[in-house]
């Protein structure tokens, strides 16, 4: 059967947190609902897992509510830098981006790396010149800078601390029994200019393989590249656990171990779902076997 | 018992290795040995791991002789861009930088990123102005840049093809029963500017952990990373493998499983040896409990 499962983003809610319906997070929880559809309806169709995580950051990149892509929280300097990662648990092939700031869906522009380069990982102004060269349109760093996330730098150069919320990803199995999974953030708040998290490193913020699971994690970046945390939660799968076990074991490491706040969703091979998460809220969506889709804060 | 193994990166010879000696591939064991011997006499003092691996690999990459600091390969640009990283495996503290252009030992700013900042991973410029910040004088691209290099990327222009030579890196036991290891790399020969392969990578190219092993990595990077090659070799120790039995796994599963060249350098908790690899050649160097160093192609 095929599955999905995305999240939002582990942290906390924050007094500023839009609540468009009346309720807080609820833009949060739709978010994730509408990602997790626009995936499903991918693999519904006999679609790859890649394509569904890819369709499915895509929109979350889009949706000012997320930091990733439009919405990101901004750096110290006051701008937004994007990373982004997608594995496909097939081949094991995987592409990423860090510290990119023209590009408006840098998911997209992972994919394009794992695709058309023989690297994994482009950085900072030579992410850039791929994207031009394989034809990605520049994209004003301005326009990826929300109102709300400009008004919080300003609230955190004035000393208030800041919310943390994370991160996006999704992890998917398709009909085919292939998984695949896509993780993509603006990053921590405040962030020194060139700091890279977790998302883009294979095997701490994303991993995917068909033998194991697909994992992708959301939280303090630093905390979790010291676990690599997604390659630790495939492996508990590949020792038995359910992969809602793994996420459960991994989230709880994440505090014991090192102190790190954060979540994980997980895909295991069979389609079974694992999310946890060791924060005040996750949002997150995962589809059920008869494609209805479940969403929650 | 003080334990410390260094490689000079794996890979093969080429036609154009420096043999100074008389002996192709003369200056790399020696190179290997002169590291091998400055970081076992930090262990002998009853220095930390972390220092021996820091001052072993920064010998490195002030030897013209191999791929990191002064002497490494250039990208497509023609520039060198370095990438470096460190870990404590005591504490799981991490430090690395990426596509840096202008410092002369990256394993030290890494290590300032890993005890002077909240994050893990610095890359590009934001790196560079990091360094600035701490210190790290600028240091002129062309002087990392050796005319063996610029003969290399010349015929490489011209359509030869390139000689694989990888990497540097050190893992060491200290008296009081610490593990460390650190990585260096120019990366991979006419690498698309920005390119960043396993060596700044927590998981890939470097990982230590007192609970488990230390690692560093050398080879193709891009295939590293789709292992997570050194968490990997570590979980294997952690599962009853020695150190040698957990290095040649890996150097295998390298091969077998994404068709990647490369090897590794493992030291277990008890300071027990391990070292593999599935290229032609390999220069390491490693400490006897009596202090003697050995080393070979």
């Amino acid at each position: 059967m095929p599955a999905i499962v995305i999240h939002g983003g582990a942290g906390d809610l924050g007094p500023d947190d839009p609540a468009s319906s009346g309720e807080p997070g609820a833009p949060r929880v739709e978010g994730v609902r509408r990602a997790c559809a626009a995936g499903w309806a991918v693999l519904r169709a006999g679609g790859s897992a890649l394509d569904a995580v890819e369709a499915a950051v895509r929109l979350l990149e889009d949706d000012p509510t997320f930091n990733a892509g439009t919405g990101a929280t901004l750096t110290a300097a006051g701008d937004v830098e994007l990373d982004a990662s997608i594995m496909d648990g097939e081949t094991l092939r995987c592409g990423a981006v860090a510290v990119v700031k023209d590009v408006r869906n840098p998911i997209s522009l992972a994919r394009a790396v794992m695709e058309r380069t023989d690297h994994v990982l482009l950085a900072g102004p030579g992410a850039s010149s791929f994207a031009r060269e394989i034809g990605v349109p520049a994209w004003d760093n301005a326009r990826l800078v929300t109102p709300r996330q400009r008004a919080r730098w300003e609230a955190a150069r004035a000393g208030a601390a800041g919310s943390k919320t994370g991160t996006v990803g999704a992890v998917a199995r398709d009909a085919r029994g292939h998984l695949a999974a896509a993780t993509s953030t603006g990053g921590m708040s405040m962030k020194l200019p060139g700091r890279v998290g977790d998302t883009p490193i294979v095997g701490c913020g994303t991993y995917a393989d068909d033998a194991l699971a697909a994992v992708s994690c959301t939280g303090h970046g630093e905390r979790i590249i010291q676990l690599t945390l997604a390659r630790h939660a495939a492996d508990l799968v590949a020792g038995g656990a359910s992969p809602m076990e793994a996420a459960r074991e991994a989230a709880a490491l994440l505090g014991r171990r090192v102190g790190g706040q954060g979540g994980l969703v997980v895909v295991g091979p069979r389609g079974e779902v694992g999310i946890a998460h060791n924060t005040p809220v996750m949002s997150r969506a995962w589809s059920q076997p008869d494609g209805t889709i479940l969403a929650a804060l």
